[in-house]
């Protein structure tokens, strides 16, 4: 008799009543009267466990089934029995079962519900639960909805390089990569990418239109629910592309994740909705049901000084044009203000990277984040600095070295055919939190890794 | 009037005789009489460039346009002509030709062919020729092949951390990674991946089947055409799944990935094919043609003990069981005797990894590599050690320390549930190089890393 998946079942159960099914899983959970027993089943294929029912009159090995410890291995050979009206729809009614390896009794997840903490020492374990399945099921679509979107729209996948030897944002927190057979491996210092932008430009003078998807590393020491040292990111880039055009990219290829997850891990999201964020579905609803509004940074600033005489309390208070803009602040504009997500345009220079472009007021960069309510900031992206000169200027403005740095050959791309190129980078695990409602980043990735963690 | 791109007009040329049409790109080459000129121009939205005419006697700036350095960005507007019978399907003729940004004339990638090396020296601008747009043009293919293999089997995508405590093969040469402001930031010794496995069997248990994409690396000093210190890997691993299943689901994943190129980059398949590797089509034909016979690494044995008495000659003739099979016997065996793919099966357990199942011959181990004509390997896999005691010593015998290396987690997960599990581990840019005909690895990634290499 062939195998059968509960993945399978579900979709056909009603046409089965009766029928002689084989599956093979471990038992989440199991109770026994004496006499007959229910096992709570999962063969890893769906989210909810089956009820497994058997009776010691028809089970020799009935004392030996109910002693097992959690986890254990079985077959089953049963026969499946609709049960209409209750939680699971169908149920089997045990002839057989086998065990196929039996658990260790140290089985760390017990019936009981465990913490995030406690998880989190056993995340090679943790994907068995209920919270990650769903996790981790929707963080696959996701990625899923995202090759779909630039397959459809013929973005290049580029793999950027993640080891390098110049840093994106010209500063920043970079692990540095050493051989421990030889510290001159490379001829120069190496280090962990921080971003795919540059890789990304270099490509999109090619293809027009590309995009990467790979991790990106941060040697920070925050302990926060929002900060990982390895992280994945998704970053974009179009020649020939202006801001306007930017948030036009960004609002489509966020609608689509949203639209993609709701088609492919609707169970996952409503186990969600119930679990870990009450609201969750119409909080997404009313992303991909609203058009975004763009406004901009100068407008965001009087709004905010408004709100400020007006007695909002915030904890940053001094409201003047140059300042970065707190998550407060986003979250202030995008829930109270314009009720859906919303696209910030023009950012003071001082406040963004060196290679934005400069808009005409030599103030501005040609810059956006797309802020969303209940997270403030998903994702943000900008113009990029065409003009060799102005790009030469503004890195040396920040002590930036281009030959030092060894970015000269991102400079001198500028010099050959780049009439305009735009793109935006995406924190993977920021969104999956803000789909999912999962608040911390830690459980959002397999398996996390952040300063003094190195687990696994 | 509305930008278009060569990819649309490619499409629908036919029915847009005589029609106007604006494009925006850059030129390859020109070439002029003074009264009339050429232009072969690219938007970067097809291979082969669209040939742009213009004349002097409608054209103001023809003496500017006929000096302009290559790699600059014009805007073109013009009338399609269609040109039946020539290798380009239509031309245009231009009314108009505006200048947006003019190139430096110190642009690298001047008409004449460039070498495989200086173009290495220009990664930055190498995918502007047709070599590295073909390539690069089938790697995102390929990776889309997987993703949608994946997909359609109910695979989930999982992210592997890239920095690790533990090291897959037990020993290898891995790079370090070291945070410059906190000697100790992880707590203990941080190395960069070699191998997505152990994260994925963990998952497995969870989601049964599931396969990881992602950058690997090895701190080798090879110089070879094979070898980089980063690499992409995908490592499918099913839970309940054997050795032999595992043998059907590479051979179908093989042959997907090879059907998708078919579909989605046939016209680079075909440029490679006259300029890469003639006769590739006709190999990779030969690969979704035909099954892949299974042949023990016992027979394999006695098959080259054969061929050494009747006088092939291999370099390495001595042939016994317990040796690892070079390049010239496994090609032999593919090219010579079965001539197409083939698995080998059942290694003998010296020459492959510890957590392979060793088989009841105490011996071999449920290990398998894929053999093609043209390469040799493409692939390795087996099913793995399910008992915690034969893993732990496995390990021992080995002289590797599960708490040294911080592998406790990963024999733990045969203590809960893990009845069976397999899977294989696929070099991409093996994989791109064996379905281009690219010859060097370094030219098969964007911006390849390897000893003594760290541009751009």
């Amino acid at each position: 008799m062939q195998l059968i998946e509960i993945k399978e079942l579900l979709l056909s159960h009603s046409k089965r009543e009766g029928e002689q099914v084989v599956l093979v899983g471990s038992f989440k959970s199991i109770r026994s009267s004496g006499t007959i027993g229910f096992i709570a089943f999962s063969d890893s294929t769906a989210l909810e466990p089956v009820q497994i029912v058997f009776k010691k009159e028809n089970t020799p090995n009935f004392d030996e089934i109910s002693k097992l410890p959690l986890s254990s291995m079985i077959l089953v050979k049963g026969v499946l029995r609709n049960t209409p009206g209750k939680k699971q729809p169908f149920e089997i009614q045990a002839s057989k079962i086998v065990v196929l390896k039996e658990a260790d009794p140290s089985y760390p997840l017990q019936k009981k519900a465990h913490g995030s903490e406690f998880l989190r020492e056993n995340a090679h374990l943790r994907v068995r639960t209920n919270k990650f399945y769903v996790i981790m099921k929707i963080r696959s679509e996701l990625a899923n909805a995202f090759f779909e979107f630039f397959k459809n729209n013929d973005f290049l996948y580029v793999h950027a390089p993640l080891i390098t030897s110049n840093d994106s944002e010209g500063a920043g927190e970079s692990f540095e990569v050493i051989s421990p057979n030889d510290q001159n491996y490379f001829g120069k210092k190496a280090s962990l990418t921080v971003s795919g932008q540059f890789a990304a430009e270099a490509y999109a003078q090619g293809f027009k239109r590309v995009f990467t998807f790979g991790p990106t590393f941060r040697a920070e020491k925050s302990h926060t629910s929002k900060h990982l040292s390895e992280f994945w990111m998704i970053e974009p880039e179009v020649s020939l592309m202006d801001l306007d055009k930017l948030t036009i990219l960004i609002e489509q290829c966020v609608k689509h994740a949203i639209y993609y997850l709701f088609d492919y891990a609707k169970p996952e999201l409503e186990w969600c909705n119930e679990n870990l964020e009450p609201g969750l579905i119409d909080k997404l609803n009313n992303v991909i049901n609203n058009d975004f509004p763009r406004v901009e940074y100068r407008e965001v600033i009087e709004i905010l000084k408004k709100a400020v005489a007006e007695g909002v309390e915030f904890e940053v208070k001094d409201i003047h044009f140059g300042m970065d803009l707190k998550s407060e602040h986003e979250r202030y504009i995008c829930e109270k203000v314009f009720k859906r997500p919303v696209f910030v345009i023009n950012y003071p220079k001082d406040v963004k990277a060196f290679y934005m472009k400069l808009n005409d007021d030599n103030q501005t960069v040609a810059a956006t984040d797309l802020l969303a309510p209940g997270i403030g900031e998903i994702c943000g992206g900008s113009q990029r600095e065409d003009s060799y000169n102005k790009l030469l200027t503004r890195c040396l403005e920040l002590d930036i070295d281009p030959e030092f740095n060894n970015l000269q050959w991102y400079l001198d791309l500028r010099k050959y055919g780049y009439y305009r190129s735009a793109g935006f980078g995406l924190g993977f695990e920021r969104l999956l939190m803000y789909v999912t409602g999962c608040d911390n980043i830690r459980d959002a990735i397999p398996f996390p890794r952040f300063h003094g963690q190195l687990d696994f």
